[in-house]
């Protein structure tokens, strides 16, 4: 993408010093702004740079005296730091949502109907009685299963894969490799050892604003519904299985997992790596620390967890704090023992 | 899919009252049930729901006698529960085996040969010198490479990635995303601290009844085969190096890695996020609890473990509940140590 | 691939005694080896294999005596071992570059360049302004977005994603379904407990003779790049977050994951499962333990750690040894308390 710093000027409002015709393709820290860049200046410890940098513009504030000549073209703002800011969202809006129209070859089934200003790259698969709606971006390589729904304004990067009757809401972020709808993970045992598959035909459902990141799974209910609530933030590669439901504003990190039919709260923090079994319950704004495992539902708002089995934050660094002094404990109970034993001689 | 009434009463042997003509298109429990559904009844527990229900059907046991009248429309059978669990299996297998044909454009490579029934969804693709099965179901997006062989009624879902010369067994279900036969990890270090690659010419077989999640990935082997044995059952975004052997009818959790060269016993159950080392062997029957790491080989069947490193199940949990109360532990030691001080003085 | 005895003789600077035109298609251990097969001998426990094979040849040292006939080819060379060596390595480089030509449906956008000896599977997509070097191997279902650059000699497999504005090196390779680009994982809390999405402008880069696994993910920067940096080898199933930087040389298992912004020395050793914290950085040459979590800056080059939070090996094996005998430490200092208080008395 490239914009001349006169656009951008306009975008946030500002006044152009210098040459406004330059083109923009980049933003960048003033530290490590390059030709094409457009970078601000707001704390001074980086004012020093602003003399040096090889940026195209930059964005500084009314209220800025400069020391000594400038060269580099700028955009005088009310308050660089917010004008930046504005910049960044309205950038990332444009890269997000620019891409428009249908690439061929493209793949679309029977009965399938897409909103206005559509993308569809090529490769792209939808398949029969699909109902998608306005402005969605679906990038190339990106499959779409029958009797699916989206809504408004979501994104499904290239690879994403969507199994058939999932249902998924507005303004969705769904990044490369992530998969919806694969079958829950059921099997019963037979008596020759082997297992015989539970059938899993429910689905998943995904709320509005929800965030998923890159080649994270959720799978379908055994029956029902797998649940996303609106604004749940995933990142990459986690792990949800069947039944399960997380709860509106709900932010899980990297790598977690979280077993059959359990149910997550609302606006709870999950750090990376932990994992939680099947069939519990946790409460709203439960904290949970990075690689903790959690064995047993959680029924008080807003608790602290960490560690494998979980328990409480604190207690646990305190019990890690003994833990890593155990060899030298262990030595003065023997001291102890020692001496117990030679005065009851 | 949609269904009659008529068409479900005929498959489960069941005698309609009420509208035989009414379209059943999801299955649901009774408490969730809505209109193009269809319940059961086996747990009196549920009786009020059969009462109030909006399901398009229920399926209800030739003893049950009704309370008062029943607006929904019925499916009488001799048992409620099991003919619901028969149409549950049937109608999974209806939508897993329905897909047929092959749509365009997609893909096959000289030499390559499938079998009867087939679906190629668009975008799949065939190498070369490649023998498919009967009834095999290749989604949108497959990739299989050269010289690889699929047994009968294999499903291979969107996105799955079968590197060339890898061999898969009969009745196999492959969920999007996986990777089966990517390079073995492995690399020689260098004087100068680089690099250099082991090369990895080997395979991997997957055998007879193996079902794998999505997003897992199997690496070929150095040389030779990774072989994963029958009805083994993977989770979602599981890692199985080079050379690894999983024995038959072993099951094992989500987002669990297991190291270059180990091998697993047969019929094992091994929880989420656990890790092996490489070059050991596991014990047929061995249990192993989440997040555990297994940094030894297992020699006696039937152990149960868990910890990093993994030691028995049982003294880890005791283990733990020390830890749990290390900090008062400590304290108590500390007292014992001044009291003994004070009676030496 | 397959190759005639003689080609193979030919490569190695061997001698053939038999059946030089037998058609070799897989390289093997002798114990292992089949029709088809090629094997060695070096190791002399190993020499009745010599006898019984089903291989269609062997490479042999010209120092070995035969104890009696043998049937099957021989390749006769200086040193078995090494040629094996070599003939594994040539083999593999073979069958990595073999592809070429350009397969159809594949597509690709403006102003984009490939260099000579290019493959371009069927369904590949290259989007915008894309310089793409010479001998680079681009499998089905690659998606590469728009202004991405990719050295020479690099491989990349089927439904490897490669999000725009991403830069790649010389001789690299990337696994299938590895995601680079995606969006970091950044989102600001409301005052309405719902997130804001920090927009993620930066991008990722890879140097040379990087190796990454199977469906790993590397995500953008939010501002500036994340970087791998040359010869860094990554596993199957790593979350690389925004900002992170590798340093040359650092090979990292399975499954592990680096939270934003942490910065990794060169020529470190990471263990599989491994997580670590953001905002951190590791010196050179740290060797992490299998499902460590670090949770600080590591200073010292050289380090061991391991454990959850990490801390020095051996302290934290000593440590571990101590934790399996705890409830016999509490049974003791129990023991002892009540010895003291009876002595109190």
């Amino acid at each position: 993408m490239e914009f001349t710093v006169n656009q951008i000027a306009y975008l946030i409002t500002g006044e152009v010093v210098g040459n406004g015709e330059l083109k923009i393709n980049k933003l960048e820290k003033i530290q490590d702004a390059t030709e094409g860049c457009i970078a601000f200046l707001d704390n001074l410890k980086y004012e020093n740079f602003l003399y040096s940098t090889q940026a195209s513009a930059v964005i500084v504030s009314n209220s800025y005296v400069p020391k000594s000549d400038i060269s580099v073209t700028l955009i005088k703002v009310e308050n660089s730091r917010a004008s930046f800011s504005l910049l960044l969202e309205e950038y990332h809006k444009i890269i997000s949502f620019i891409k428009s129209g249908v690439e061929q070859p493209s793949f679309i089934g029977n009965n399938s109907q897409i909103g206005n200003n559509e993308y569809r790259g090529a490769f792209s698969y939808i398949g029969n009685n699909c109902k998608i709606g306005e402005n969605v971006k679906i990038y190339p390589h990106v499959y779409i299963g029958d009797n699916v729904s989206i809504g408004n304004n979501t994104i499904l990067y290239s690879g994403v894969k969507i199994y058939s009757e999932s249902n998924i809401g507005n303004y969705c972020t769904i990044h490369s490799g992530s998969i919806i709808g694969s079958d829950g993970f059921g099997f019963a045992p037979l008596q020759d050892g082997s297992y015989k598959k539970i059938p899993q035909v429910g689905n998943v459902i995904i709320e509005d604003h929800v965030d998923i990141g890159a080649n994270t799974v959720i799978d379908c209910a055994t029956m029902g519904s797998t649940i996303i609530r609106q604004g749940v933030k995933l990142d990459n590669l986690i792990q949800i299985a069947h039944n399960v439901e997380i709860g509106q504003h709900t932010v899980i990190a990297a790598q977690s997992g979280i077993s059959g039919s359990t149910k997550i709260g609302e606006n709870c923090l999950i750090g990376g790596q932990v994992g939680f079994v099947g069939h519990i319950s946790i409460a709203d704004k439960t904290q949970v620390g990075a690689q903790a495992g959690i064995s047993k539902s959680i029924e008080e708002k807003g608790t602290s967890i960490a560690g494998t089995p979980a328990f409480d934050y604190k207690s646990n660094l305190k019990s890690y704090a003994v833990y890593k002094k155990l060899p030298e404990l262990q030595k003065l109970i023997e001291e102890l023992n020692n001496k117990l034993k030679q005065m009851s001689l």
